[in-house]
Formats: C-alpha cells, structure tokens, sequence
C-alpha cells in the first residue's frame, strides 16, 4: 500500500532531523555531478495569476527519486486559501514504483529554501553583522531567521512588508523566538542599515539598489525562481566580489544570475556553484569587506534530501 | 481531504466513460490551440534500466490541469512485478490545490493511448482491412484489438510478440474477445499479410521493412515515445502519403517522425497533426491505396482528458 503522510506527521518527523546538514550535503553532491537534476517543469496560468513548478531529480546508485510538485497562486486570499500549496512524491530507483506521498502542502519547500540561505550565511556572511535585514515578511521570512539563529550570532532585525498588518505580526512572532525586530515599509531603510540581507519575495522589480549597499553587505536572493522574478539591480551582481548560484545550470534561465546576464551586467563565468563554495575554502568569503550574493532558485536536490530524510525518519513510526 | 482512487474504483468509473470520443475532443483541442503542454518531463536510470515521464498541461480556461507519472523498469520481471507503473494527479486550475489523485498504476495511460490508436484508425484505417496485425503481445496490444473493435469490422489478426508462451496466451484472451488470432515469431509475416498494422513495442531498432509492406497499408506506431526508440524503417515514412503526429511539437523531438527528419528521411513539413486530420477530410485517408502513418508519442492533453473525465465520474459516487 502507499504511503501517505500530512503535514502534522511531517512536522512531527522534522524534529529529528538536521536539515541544514542534509540540504549542504545535497548541494555538494550536486556540485560534484552525482546528482540528476533536469530542467524545471513550468505551468503558468493568467485568470486568476497563477504558476505551478515541478521540480525533480535523484542522486545516482541512491534509493529514490523525487517529483516535487510546488504552485503559486495569488487569487487564493480571496477564498481564504494559503497562495502555496505543494506536495513531494518519492519512488523508488530500483523498480520506479511509488514509495510515499508527503502531503506537506509547500512547507518542506519553504523549509529547504530556507535551509539552503543558513548554508549560505556559513560560507558567505560577514563576520561581524551590524543588523540582519528581511525583505518579505511572512512565512520564508520567518523560516529564514528561524535557521540563520543556528548559524550567525546577531539578533538585531528590521523587516520590510508590503502592510503593516503583516508586520506587526511579523515582529511579534520573532520577538517570541529572541529577536529585536524594527520594521519598515521603506526598502532603502534595509539597505542602508544592514550588511546581511535577504529577499524573499515574488517581486518583479529590484528591491535592494546598489549604490545604496553597505560595504561588506552578503545577500541570499531567493525570492526570484522565475525568468521575470527579481528583486535586486543587476549592478549589485557586478560589484559583488562572489556571486554564487545554488545552480548554475539552472541560475543561467531564471533568478537574479539570469537578469544580470541578460542585462550584461556580468559575465557567464562569473558565478560559482554553492557546492563547490562549501568545499573550496577560497571560494568563500574571505574578508568583512567583500560583497557577496547568493542567488537561490531551488533546486530538486533539496527536495530529494528533505523528501528522503522525512520518508526514512517516519518510516521508524510504522 | 485529498480524494484518492485506486484502480478498482477507477476502472468501475471508466465503464461509464466514451474514451474514444473524450480523446478525440482532446486532440481537437490540442491541434486548436486550446491546450497547453510544455515539454515531457524525463528521467533515466542505468542500472537497473529504467524510465520515467512526466506528462502535464491543461486545456485553458478550463477546470484543472494533469501532471501524470509513468515509469517503465525493465527488470521489474525479476521481481515479479510489472514493467510499467503511474499515477495521474488533477489540481485545480482556480487554485492549485489537489483535487485527487488517482491511483491507476499506469492503466489510464494505457487505455487512453489504445483510444488514441482507435481515433487513428477512424480516420486513417484503409476501408477494407485485410487483417490486422498486432507488434506487442501485452497489454497495449490486447487493449488496441479492444478499442479497434469500436472502429474497424475485421476480426482476423495476426500477431508479433517476443515468446510463444506469451503470444498463446495473447490468443487465448483475444479469442475470448471475438478475434480470430494467428501468432508469429516474424516480424515479416505481419508486413507481408496486413494492411493494417499496430505497433506497440520498446523496440529500438526497425520492425517494419519498408520493401515489404503491401499497397494501402496504414500503420498505427505508438511504442516509440523517446528519442532512441524506433519501431518503422524511416524510408516508410517517406513513401507514406500521409503522416500523422499526435503532436507536432513532441514529434520532432521523440519517435517515428524524430527518427524520419533525423535520418533526412522526410521534411519536417510533412507530418500533419491528428486533431487536424479529426476536423479536415481533406488530411484523411482518401483511397485504399494510399500508405498512412500515425505516430503516437502520448500527449498530455490524453491524460487530462481521461483524469478529468474519471474524477467527474468518480464524483457521483461519492
């Protein structure tokens, strides 16, 4: 029979294990070649706007592969629906037959992408961060502070929404988890007050604008998983010292590494890959000077390594 | 709640359902532009061989949209289960939400693509069909004399499969049926006595030889549906007088059609589509003498049309 599990028992599984291990050892196998990750399936639908992304993959001579179903649509709030919704489908790579079904309604996926930002700040985050700033405060925002506790020091965070509503929420909840959270409905107010910076939102113009940076400012970018998505100008990708994509084949079509290439802003070989930052020392950031990026699209290695450590971690349930 | 199905329930449903008609409306559909079928989706294993596809897209403006899963892994034999596996999952197109998923293991996809060689066969079938003969002892080959049935009045078939033991049992079952079966281990004695010919094989080298095949011959070729399989001589494709593609697009990337313009066996101007054939006689069979190709690589628009119509039917029962 098939296994099905809901989001409860998913969360309950979660608990035991440590998913930012397991998304860095994703991205390095990635970037050692081990991993099968063909180009995202894409859906796009204009009346009510919405899009749906299938992202899938496995690691070679491992036990599954994973197809990561994962949709947006921003009518949803109208019928008091979340606008994510997802699931995650694991199969076995020895006879392709169905090994469980994670009905985890796009919260695996927000929990690896924000997994994937706390790699990033261990290889790429000044040492001595002024103040951390947000852009996008709801549930990616919340999940990044959640695993960036794990890896930087600093609790001092303002936040940039879209209402004050949002923040308002936002500031109490992260109070709760042991932040000093400021809020702003001014981009610029992030930009000139925080050299460490993350953009999670589905915006389609910059947020952050370059001549407004800090010295020393490291940004994960992972609001834009689209071709038309994107949050920040592409100049801060050329003055940025290290440019790191969490893909490279995959940043080359879609993200912030694809507008800056359209725009000419940088070169193809300008980007490394994340994998290859975590095991190369001289790739990472080397000084509180530097500027750096990291451009996040996501990819199905993150969901093969959250799918399969869910599936093993519940499998002790049984 | 997540509505899901299993096979029985879903087999039940389909007793209700005029498959034929439901798939000729999708390729009308398709070749009218109402439909939307980005790339399949594909992932390939090495050992032990295997595959795995990923059809989806929707018609606009409609209710939902498909995202099917198909595997074929080829020593499955050895653990005494089958080759081919699937499921089909059906989301809103309002909201991105699953609406059910259903659980057919790879039977919806071959019955719809067995109704897709029935529509063939109404436009393009040769009037007097001499007898039919059958490439692929197994499951589609039963379920295309199944469908054929609706279509053409000839009952006398000659088929090709692999092992005696599996094309007795083949005889056996489509003489249950109303079939009057003859089985051969040669490939030639097909070509040689029938002037309507299916083929449903993995096949990757030719079965069909052009030099041989008699005056008015139409053939049905489904089993290629990735670019190494091939089941017809290309030069067949040249002298036909007609060829037909479920789907331009797909065509030229996988099967019979890829295999033509590869080899410069045809212009890519050729090939005419089959939801253009449905609605034009002027594209249909005009003579008994006349040659005709129908290559069905499986489109989408197949899968949404057979889970659209299985999950309103199932919807009474609930």
């Amino acid at each position: 029979m098939t296994k099905t599990f809901n989001l409860d028992q998913i969360k309950k599984a979660m608990k035991n294990i440590d998913v930012i291990k397991i998304i860095e050892e994703g991205f390095i196998a990635y970037s050692q070649g081990k991993v099968v990750v063909p180009p995202v399936g894409e859906m796009i639908f204009e009346e009510p706007p919405g899009e749906t992304h299938i992202k899938y993959g496995f690691i070679k001579n491992d036990d599954y592969y994973v197809i990561k179903i994962a949709s947006g649509f921003y009518g949803n709030y109208k019928l008091d629906l979340p606008s994510n919704y997802g699931l995650m489908l694991l199969f076995s790579q020895k006879t392709g037959f169905l090994s469980c079904i994670l009905f985890d309604e796009g919260w695996l996926t927000a929990v690896r992408t924000a997994a994937a930002g706390a790699v990033a700040a261990r290889y790429l985050a000044p040492k001595n961060i002024r103040r951390i700033g947000i852009f996008g405060a709801v549930e990616q925002g919340r999940l990044q502070l959640g695993y960036l506790k794990e890896i930087v020091d600093c609790r001092d965070v303002i936040a940039w929404g879209v209402n004050q509503e949002e923040l308002d929420v936002y500031k109490k909840d992260m109070e709760v988890q042991g932040f000093n959270i400021q809020t702003t409905l001014e981009a610029d107010d992030i930009t000139l007050s925080c050299n460490f910076i993350v953009t999670a939102t589905p915006s389609k113009k910059p947020l952050v604008r370059s001549e407004l940076m800090l010295k020393g400012t490291h940004i994960t970018a992972m609001g834009s998983d689209t071709p038309a998505k994107q949050e920040l100008e592409s100049d801060i990708l050329q003055k940025a010292d290290i440019v790191v994509a969490d893909s490279l084949s995959q940043c080359k079509l879609r993200g912030e590494i694809f507008k800056a290439l359209e725009a000419g802003a940088i070169k193809a070989e300008k980007p490394v890959e994340l994998g290859n930052v975590i095991m190369n020392k001289e790739l990472q950031r080397g000084s509180d000077d530097q500027i750096t990026v990291a451009d996040l699209t996501g990819v199905a290695v993150q969901d093969y390594q959250i799918s399969k450590a869910v599936y093993e971690e519940l499998g002790y349930y049984l």
